[in-house]
Order: structure tokens, then C-alpha cells, then sequence
């Protein structure tokens, strides 16, 4: 097989690259961007050697503690929990949120194994066990996993006598009516907040 | 900058990655197909490294002349023009057309300071006045540049005292009419064909 089509075949394990938008990228590395393509290869090369995860929270870092875990700025008395290192980056650009994070990899889902154990919970028991810790706040996705995950770390939060708190579930902002799912719906109407 | 967003950034540089499908890629690679995004840098330094245009037609390819180039089964008595490479895995996929190709890499534009010498169209000239040559099949894009190429590709040929062709033009097969520009139905309108 020709280089160009191992590079295409080698382009498709991206996520929503198919034969055809494959072909594009392997054309346009080839052809139109050459040093930017290079440049893709070095770092992606160097991120795979580097990158491995946070000794605190796990979020992928090239350090053996990142940058959020070493910033002393940071309090610990809140911590939060989310399923994955994409989900830190959302909270940090969205809110002004000055606790510290947690990353799980993931989410109990017992069909599929993974459990508490995979999940490698024993760390976050160490942080929720630290005396300055008051709250978990479960950052977890909206999914019946992510429900699941969230009731598990709140019992784990209680029986440290820690609180825990949920991400609010209502209407997006800006979101019509119109357009939001009766589930969505349903749950904004019964935890509708009065003035 | 983290190696993460370097590498955030880096694959931005492909078309119709922005930067949230970026930072999707980014934590792919790095979480989910190590093994796989390994691979992708390596094959991507390799075509770098090795990829170049072909002697003869002037496709991309590893080889000092392609693979279809080198395949003496086909014909000189047809020379397919294309704008790109791409084009010819298409045109290879779509027909059972045995002849040969010319890549263009790009198609007259004056505005854009592409003339017949920057398309350095010479190596072109020298294949039409091989003997066995007799048919030009000029298959640019339908658009203003593409039929620019392909009016001046044909005067070329002429002077050569070859034929040349033009792909077809009008609905495409499976179009509802419904659906198809008014350019394109008042082409097929005026080149019907009778049974």
C-alpha cells in the first residue's frame, strides 16, 4: 500500500474522519501545509511520549502535577468531580470556579465493568478525607451512568461527612421551549426557582 | 503552553478542525488509541519524508514514478488532466478509464497569479506530442477557473492535433430536479440527449 494511503487509513482512527474527509486532511498535510503537518507530527509525538496523568487530579499533564494542582491559589475546600480532563477545561473557560478538580476516566457503569475499583476511587477518598475538604461537587454528564456516578460519590462524600452538591439540570440558556426534550422539561418545571 | 494545547493547536491547522473538535481529537489521541495516534505521527513523518510529486504525471506518490504510471498496461492513446490527486483516486474508483493522467496541481487564475507557466504546463506539451497520444480528456472542476483550464487545455491539444474532451455536464444521477441549481438544468436542458 502506498504511503499516502497508509497515511489516509492512519487518519481514520480520529473520531469522525471517514474514507472521504481522510483523504482531504492526507491531501492537504501532503500538499498545502507541509511544515504545519510536521510540526502536527513532532508534537503529537512528543504529547505521546510526555503527556500522562496529574498525580492529584488526573487530567492529562506533561508534569507530574499540573498546572491546576500546582497553583496554591487554589483552595481545597471545594473539590469537583468530573468524568473527564475535556470537562475541566469547559468549567475553567465557563465559570470562575477556584477549587480544586478531580478527574474519574470514566463513569460506574456495572455492564460494562467498570466499577467502583476501576474507577480507582481510593485517591479521591484520600482527598475527601483531608480536614480542609467541605464540599464535592459531582460534575458528572447527565446520562444514567452519570446519574449513577453522582449518587455513588455523593454517599461517598456523606459518609465523610462532606456535602455534596449536582450540577442544576433545567433549560440551556437561550433555549426555546419548543425545542427541549420532555425529560429536560419536566425536571426545570418541578425545580423551577422562585423570585 | 501545556503539550495539550500545543497539540490542541497543532491540529487545528487541518481543514475543518476548530477548537472544540481540536481539543475532541487532542483528548482522543492521548486517552483513547495511544497505539493508533503513534502510528498516525509515524506514517505522517514518513509521507513527509518521502512523499513527492510523480516524474510523469506528477501525483503524489513515494515512488520516482507512481504506481499508475509505472503500470504498462496502460494506454498513451488517452491522457486524462485533473486539478489534483485526489481527483484521480476518484476518477480510478468511478470508471474503468485505462489511459494515463496529468496532475495540473491548481487551474488558471490570473487574479491569483496562476498562468499557463506556473502551472508549468510544458511537461504537458511533451506528453501530447508523444505519437501515441490522441485524446485529451480535460476533467477540471465545473467551475470558472476549472473551465478557464479546460478552454485553454483544449487549444493546447488542438494545436497538437489532438481531440479533446470535456466531462459531462448536467443532473446528477440520483438529483431530484427539484434540487439542482438553474445553471446546471439549463446545461442539461440544452445538451439533452436523444434515444
Amino acid at each position: 500500500m502506498s504511503l499516502v494511503s497508509q497515511l489516509m487509513d492512519a487518519l481514520q482512527i480520529m473520531p469522525g474522519v471517514g474514507p472521504k474527509s481522510a483523504q482531504r486532511l492526507a491531501f492537504f498535510l501532503l500538499q498545502k501545509d507541509r511544515s504545519g503537518a510536521r510540526h502536527l507530527a513532532s508534537i503529537l509525538n512528543q504529547a505521546l511520549d510526555q503527556v500522562k496523568e496529574c498525580q492529584q487530579c488526573r487530567t492529562l499533564t506533561e508534569h507530574n502535577v499540573c498546572a491546576l494542582c500546582s497553583n496554591d491559589q487554589r483552595s481545597w475546600r471545594q473539590l469537583c468531580v468530573v468524568e473527564s480532563p475535556a470537562d475541566i477545561i469547559q468549567i475553567e473557560q465557563a465559570t470562575d470556579y477556584k477549587g480544586r478538580y478531580f478527574v474519574l476516566h470514566g463513569k460506574l457503569s456495572p455492564l460494562d465493568g467498570m466499577g467502583p475499583s476501576e474507577l480507582k476511587l481510593n485517591q479521591l477518598i484520600d482527598i475527601l478525607a483531608k480536614p480542609e475538604c467541605q464540599e464535592l461537587i459531582v460534575a458528572t454528564g447527565s446520562t444514567v451512568e452519570g446519574e449513577t456516578t453522582a449518587q455513588y460519590l455523593a454517599g461517598l462524600a456523606e459518609k465523610g461527612g462532606i456535602k455534596a452538591s449536582r450540577l442544576a439540570h433545567g433549560v440551556p440558556l437561550g433555549g426555546d421551549l419548543e425545542y427541549i426534550d420532555n425529560n429536560t422539561l419536566a425536571h426545570a418545571f418541578a425545580g423551577r426557582t422562585h423570585y
